[in-house]
């Protein structure tokens, strides 16, 4: 259950300042592994933190900052061969995972394990990460939070999901609970949330395309710009009976929303704090307005 | 032994950018509850760090940008309760630490692994950690670095030694060291060097007074400034048969000196990577251009 200090719309803090300029450097040396070109984004840099207001949202100034590696460098994908990479690796495991859900007690909340486990491949959270590691940690242990009862009650009355994706390799997770939900319960149509601009590994068309998301019929790809606080997005997800929202991201943005299931890994200090659940917390979470349910 | 591939000064790398300002922000916390004030020694801090020529050693850029605390705080020194606590600490665990000394087959030695887990005390580092399983950890395991034994063979024949000390709360080790030193050794003059002024939990007078260190005869105290490759600090030392230097900041600044031996805990990815050793690598070694002895 998720503290209720948490605060509606989860402002920058300081700690993000630093943390924002280690996401660019990590993404300024894929791409380009000349030192006084990544001097350069680094120094412009720290003139936009510098001159930004800092009571924006993280995400917004990692965003603006990630932009001018492209800028500078002409790359507008750095990690292009990290997701290809990723992609596969997660395919490759695939029949296993199939295995695993096949025979488990309590499929939804298997399923829901390893796609949260799957939200392990972030490379904007600067952590080293071991998948394996993480699929057992998961199949082994309770959820921190578990709210998958609630999840299947939603879903028992559904027609409709909208599911907002968050990094490639972890959507071949995502397309595992996709199809066992699709097997278990009567839904019509599912959209698939991806980005419509590169941003570190976030899964974009041609990722959800190329793990064969979009070869499921009742899948329907949808892409989704740099702001998830658009009003306009925000009325698009109160058309769907169930709402799924993958990563830290996402739950950064929208965890004051209780209709959204938050599925995620707590991978920053900060969030941590926040939330008041220890880093490497594993979520299958409502919104912060749902948790006395 | 040391990497050959070590450069001789170590310039400022771009990691140490984010990690100067996770610093300032660290002491910032310290000097002040007040946000609006932490956010502003940031945002200083970022122009500070953006008008700099990056050229220029890390310590030095960490001098100026803690600077920025005391000048808009009035707080001198964030540490002062930090170091008073951890004092006490290590001085409440000395009779435990002398029986060790006493006990062990090799006392130079262990005394030295001693005086090395001693460098975990660290809050420049930005690491969590622990004392006690740190001892543990050293008195079981070889150093990964070892030159004791040409430490010995120096203090043979040694009238005079140098001391370079790092952190508050790890000089009470030290203080176990010179003792251990000045038994076994016919050393007649000590000069342990401390910081000038505040930084960081850097030991100063006040500290060594307070372990009792400026009560052995033998021992005389030396304050020094900011820049440890100021020439006239470097024939300084040229003066003395034995130098010894504790920790990171050190190392990081002198480790092209052939004569120094380095006692240190390496808790920084950014030298570890130059030096070749893993992070956590224990070192009691002399400098790169000896290595080969």
């Amino acid at each position: 259950m998720l503290n209720s200090k948490v605060v509606i719309t989860m402002k920058m803090h300081l700690d993000c300042i630093p943390c924002i300029q280690k996401q660019v450097l990590q993404t300024a040396r894929l791409a380009t592994e000349d030192i006084s070109v990544q001097k350069q984004i680094l120094r412009e840099t720290l003139q936009v933190i510098q001159k930004s207001d800092w009571n924006t949202r993280t995400i917004l100034l990692a965003y603006e900052t990630q932009a001018i590696i492209s800028r500078i460098t002409g790359n507008n994908d750095p990690y292009s061969e990290v997701k290809v990479k990723y992609n596969k690796m997660i395919l490759d495991l695939y029949p296993d995972l199939q295995k695993e859900v096949k025979n488990a007690k309590d499929s939804l909340l298997t399923v829901s394990k390893l796609a949260i486990a799957g939200n392990i491949i972030d490379f904007g959270a600067l952590k080293p990460f071991d998948i394996k590691k993480t699929l057992n940690r998961l199949l082994k242990t309770p959820l921190t939070v578990d709210h998958s009862h609630l999840l299947r009650k939603r879903l028992s009355n559904a027609k409709s999901l909208i599911f907002l994706a968050d990094n490639t390799g972890e959507i071949v997770f995502d397309k595992l609970l996709l199809e066992t939900i699709l097997q278990e319960f009567s839904l019509e149509r599912i959209l698939f949330v991806i980005k419509k601009e590169p941003i570190l590994n976030d899964a974009m068309r041609l990722d959800a395309e190329a793990v064969g998301i979009s070869s499921i019929p009742q899948i329907e790809l949808y892409e989704v710009g740099r702001d998830r606080r658009d009003p306009n997005f925000i009325s698009l997800l109160e058309k769907f009976d169930v709402v799924i929202s993958k990563g830290q991201a996402n739950f950064e943005d929208l965890h004051d929303i209780e209709y959204i299931f938050f599925l995620l890994i707590l991978k920053c200090e900060v969030i941590a704090k926040e939330t008041g659940l220890p880093e490497g917390s594993t979520l299958l979470s409502t919104g912060s307005r749902a948790s006395n349910q």
